[in-house]
């Protein structure tokens, strides 16, 4: 069958072939803060490395080893594991780091090496790394990198079946076979691309390890100790059938049976072939031959997964002859060797005396007018990725793993990867507060998942859109929309939250202090209460709506025609309004899990303070310049708009956008608080007297309710709660968390991790 | 104060005035077939007489008290009534009805007739009953009533006092003196007006009654022997002070010192001032003097109560002078006696040989002039009431007493009594699916009050607009919306039904058989789907809304168009919709409760029956006309609507409304079968294969869900469930009840009680 000219001829399959599922592992070393590896235990806040779905050991104690889920694209697994480094950092021990090299720290005498510790577990994980140890010695083992899997979207596999007349099962097999035997031949190219460990720490002995039937080499031209022979390899070259998955699992049980390998797991080949559990069916690819890149925050690029992307979908199109024959397979090993060793300066072997760089180049090239011709239009990010490539072998002296390799001679081993490390945790701490997978979620979300990551809970999403989840470990499973939305709350509760009128009477039954008012659900009946409420401040708001919509605050409230203009507003939201008393004093958000208040927050309206020059306009547009400011929800704070509200706001002070507020002035454009329409978020949890954390607790009672965010009106924080000194003027059923775990002031108050304990996510 | 003159200065006052809170209750002796007092115990399915808010015993066991509590109008009040009577019909054991007269139907001896049972009560409602059968003997007290409690809104006493420079409690206390003093002078009329017992059967041995210090009177002229001297009244005229509310409560105790009354309860006087417990406030005033109307399915007419309010106005307008002496009192005590047995016959005391008929006609034109110079226009039923009392009094002999007499002394005094009160019963049977207090709530929500009602549980409706309502018992609080919307369910499994996607991939799991199909939030991607579903049936939805809106069902799917604007339409009503394979068979509508199915529902698409005759436009407004058809879930069933979808759906079909289908022809004139559009229900709960109700509890249970009302395509509903022959298409968190209480054809599964049970009000 002609793939490529099966997918040119439908452009729905053009269309499909980009997609796929996107996985990433990576492992990492600790290390203490001189470049030791560290003999600290595994974080005990990290969970159970036996259960965790994410975050586990690898061969060491001191080795991290961090999966991705299969995800939709590359960005999403990239950012998983990105995801995964924070949460990791988050819970190191004092002083420990990273380590962002594939090659070792200073490692101590091979036997002190810790390997992971797995007390009283009977699967034969601690037999398994005793016999490694002995075969390749803990230090080899302690070599790190990052892999890459990937597998076609079944509807590109059935579609593509179709177009060429084949059974599924078939295609299947013979597609992912063609793209392993193109990567597999091909893999020198992507070793002399991605390789970034060209030097080693003296305490490795790689003397020692080069000796016996490895080759003794790496010399200064070298780019990837870890893709050579004395790297992370099996002790000698070996073959399999890749003409047929039968053949291939069946060359691999009698490697196994003769003794070569203890389970399919040692095969240190740099391209794998994954079968499902249990069956010979293909699941996905494995590609090993990334190694750590210490100038990436997350030790591999972007744009090395799209490059490597790129080069799956070239090895589909790309004819060739089905056989991959021994001889083939050892010169494909022995060009891997020597790339490793020599980088694109080794000799290519099909043309003596000439450097391997120019096939590389033909090889670069023929890629794109393969892609050309079939045709794949390729985005802006996979041609940056290719641009990227092609300039590394093209100008070997500028490619990565040369700066690499000079920042090395110059600073240390040890102190230039110390730095990288640091300067890594730099990195990501900037926004650590951003789940990089779920980029799309909403910010609550995230950092519930986030948490749910931590504690090793499964999880998946059920409606992407809606921010629907559901988080799963062993037989319990728990449904949550939005963070906040939950099992924990009988939906009468939340009817009753969400309608005003009904949450003040319950309240006020049990002698909860709220605003005094009226409702309305005729306009002309609100319209005709004008000499009631004339002359007294009030807030007009609808019955039932969220994020301050549709209210209004009339503090003189002597114009008749606004005070319509008010209830007009109101009756926009919905069928009912409510005219009440404003009550005087600051508003605070009280957020409660099982009754307790676990955060209170203090919102101040959207707010610039002048500097004397800059207007208005400007000083919101550099306000807005804050990272922590965005829009919808995927950031602690939102941006400030410059719409009506605002104006109007401004004017009713005397100003306009192009006023220039004195140096120190603060300047509201809003009259509400909400972090929704620009508002600063302040923790307060700890300076409110504890009297109206009482008055929150029975009003969460009164309710029913277990989560709830309610907003209290308090005269002063500091003297207790009494009559008339505090209101409660509203319950939220789904109130954000993220603005108590990213105050613009304050202290994380980890309501992620409280949520997840309250639904019993221990 | 000149509170004529206040009103007549604030059009706000004068639209208040109309307003206030109204109460009716009344009292009814149970019966046998052959109008003999039962001698049942109260019916055990109304629930605790001792603590029932609503139904309640009177003096006798077979007398029963029936209470509205105060409702914002007089309809409200009057309905209340209405369905407490039905409760009780529903209650009644075979063979008794309620006898619709206040004299009583065939008593045994005096010592025969049964006290309301009390066992082990120690509140001496016993004792009570034991003085009153000594004092009053048991026959009198079987005389039974209706009474009419009344109060102002504070709104309007409180702004009568701002404009009459008073203070509230001040002016509450003259206003409602005024007119209790007022009601007092002119009782006669209201007694002459409401008269309806003008005869007794003999079993009661009037002539015994009439001895002692009673006036041995009635005669052919009576009106109301209840309201005469032997009637139900206390042995004398009992004076009090009617210029202060101290004063009248301190004679009231007077009179129990002296041994004249047991407690304030025995005071029989036609209009008493109720005040609040444990305080001299006013709560409100109650009107006695009304019998039971034979004629009235509620016992009372409208028109009666609105005059009874009318009158109440005309007694706050009219002057007077503040006195209310003891001699003025014996007068109006003997004027009530004369008018009740002699009618407006009576001879005027004011001016001798004049009938008081002249002095009532003076009376009613007085009230209209009252009223027009305040000014206050009078409704068309206010309006309607006054003429129809106004032309009773001018032609006696065709006022409705006088009908009543006619037709007693022509069929008898039991058998005509027996008649009318089946006649009642058939009456109140043609609408008992509602709440006559309510009609403005969904039919659900009636229907869950009215079970509410029946087992004595207190309501309060706390978002009128919503059907959001608090039911009560003891300790226990309930709020429910919608009938359905309760605490049972855990929010989280609220949004799953909410989300068919998330619903859909919950079923699978558990295996449960759901449509195959995808979904889409794009468009532009559901419309290139087309070639996948070409040629397939298939229903296209919106991913989350109820009542049939934006769903569309392609059954050749042939026209791509077509494809294209069902897509659209789906879209039109949520961010993301569903195409699935549409699935053959009947769709059933499963009702659950606690993971069982309670009720089964087949509902047929809009349809008419042809006659051959008639054309289909003409068909459906026939159909219309059924009773159980209305608009916005007020009946059993919707009416059939003739818009865009219908008759789209006709021309699919090669018709239009003016086609005459064949006579035995169904007609549909949707595809889509929900009640909502005009649907017909058909109860099929026992008819249907037991495998299936496993198969519904099964999907309740994955959802974790206790309501919910489930649709189910079925192929053969005769065979068990297998692979292939059945498919959940929908599950609802908001199921109407209305539709299993009453179907079209089928039992009514009482859902509304089974709902109160899961509560757990038993």
């Amino acid at each position: 069958m002609d793939i490529a000219k099966a997918i040119a001829g439908n452009p729905r399959l053009q269309k499909l072939l980009w997609k796929g599922h996107f996985g990433l592992e990576t492992e990492r070393l600790r290390v203490d803060e001189t470049g030791r590896l560290a003999h600290t235990p595994h974080p005990e806040g990290l969970g159970s490395k036996v259960d965790h779905p994410f975050i586990t050991t690898d061969f060491s104690e001191s080795q991290l080893e961090l999966i991705s889920p299969p995800m939709d694209s590359l960005q999403e697994a990239h950012g998983f594991i990105q995801t995964l480094l924070n949460v990791v950092r988050s819970e190191l021990p004092a002083g420990e780091r990273l380590w962002p090299q594939s090659m070792p720290p200073i490692l101590p005498e091979d036997h002190q090496i810790p390997l992971a510790r797995f007390d009283g577990d009977a699967s034969g994980r601690i037999e398994y790394r005793e016999y490694l140890s002995r075969v390749y010695g803990r230090s080899r083992q302690t070599i790190s990198g990052s892999h890459f899997n990937f597998s076609f979207r079944a509807e590109f596999l059935e579609q593509l079946a179709g177009e060429t007349d084949t059974k599924v099962e078939t295609l299947k097999e013979a597609v992912y076979l063609k793209v392993v035997r193109n990567l597999m031949r091909h893999r020198w190219l992507l070793v002399g691309l991605l390789g970034r460990s060209p030097v080693a720490h003296e305490s490795l002995h790689l003397k020692e390890l080069s000796s016996g039937t490895l080759l003794p080499v790496c010399c200064e031209h070298g780019v990837s100790i870890r893709c050579s022979a004395i790297g992370y390899r099996n002790p000698e070259s070996l073959l399999t059938d890749y003409s047929s998955i039968e053949g291939y699992s069946a060359d691999l049980n009698h490697l196994i049976e003769q003794g070569k390998l203890l389970n399919p797991n040692e095969l240190y080949l740099p391209v794998r072939i994954k079968t499902v559990p249990d069956g010979d069916a293909v699941s996905h690819i494995e590609l090993r031959m990334i190694d750590l890149d210490p100038q990436e925050k997350t030790g591999v690029s972007l744009h090395s997964l799209r490059f490597l992307h790129l080069f799956i979908i070239y090895s589909l199109l790309k004819e060739e002859s089905n056989g991959f024959s021994p001889d083939e397979q050892v010169q494909a090993d022995n060009l891997q060797n020597e790339v490793a060793c020599w980088g694109f300066a080794a000799e290519d072997p099909q043309s003596p005396s000439t450097p391997i760089q120019k096939r590389a180049l033909h090889i670069l090239k023929e890629l794109q007018s393969q892609l050309a011709k079939v045709p794949l239009p390729l985005t802006k990010e996979y041609l940056t990725a290719l641009q990227h490539f092609q300039e590394a072998v093209e100008h070997g002296e500028s490619a990565p793993v040369n700066h690499l390799k000079r920042a090395i001679a110059e600073k240390g081993f040890i102190a230039y990867h110390l730095e990288r490390g640091q300067a890594q945790i730099d990195k990501l701490e900037q926004d650590a507060f951003k789940f990089h997978a779920y980029l799309d979620l909403e910010l609550s979300t995230q950092l519930l998942l986030k948490a749910a990551v931590r504690r090793g809970i499964h999880f998946e999403l059920l409606d992407r859109k809606q921010n629907f989840i559901r988080l799963t470990r062993d037989a319990k499973q728990e449904y949550v929309m939005q963070a906040t939305k939950t099992s924990l709350d009988p939906y009468s509760s939340i009817l009753a939250m969400e309608n005003k009128k009904v949450t003040k009477q319950i309240l006020r039954e049990k002698g909860i202090a709220t605003p005094t008012g009226l409702d309305f659900a005729d306009i002309d009946e609100a319209r005709a209460s004008w000499e009631r409420f004339r002359g007294q401040a009030v807030v007009i708001k609808p019955l039932s709506t969220n994020f301050g919509l549709g209210i209004s605050i009339l503090k003189e409230n002597s114009d008749e025609a606004a005070f319509e203009q008010a209830i007009a507003t109101a009756f926009k939201e919905d069928q009912q309004i409510l005219i009440e008393a404003y009550e005087t004093g600051n508003e605070y958000r009280f957020f409660l899990i099982d009754d307790q208040v676990v955060a209170i927050l203090r919102r101040l309206p959207a707010n610039v303070i002048g500097d004397g020059r800059l207007s208005i306009r400007e000083l919101v547009a550099l306000k807005n310049k804050d990272p922590l400011r965005g829009k919808g929800y995927v950031t602690p704070l939102e941006r400030i708009e410059l719409k009506e509200p605002e104006q109007r706001y401004l004017q009713a002070q005397g100003l306009d956008l192009e006023s220039v507020p004195d140096a120190g002035k603060t300047i509201f454009l809003r009259e509400n608080s909400n972090i929704s329409t620009g508002g600063d978020s302040i923790d307060y949890t700890d300076r409110i007297h504890s009297s109206y954390a009482g008055i929150a607790s029975a009003a969460a009672n009164a309710l029913r309710v277990k989560i709830t965010g309610l907003d209290m009106i308090i005269q002063d924080i500091d003297r207790p709660a009494g009559a008339g000194n505090h209101s409660i003027i509203e319950m939220n059923f789904n109130p954000a968390i993220h603005i108590h775990c990213h105050p613009h002031h304050g202290e994380n108050r980890r309501l992620d991790e409280r949520i997840l304990s309250a639904l019993g996510f221990m």
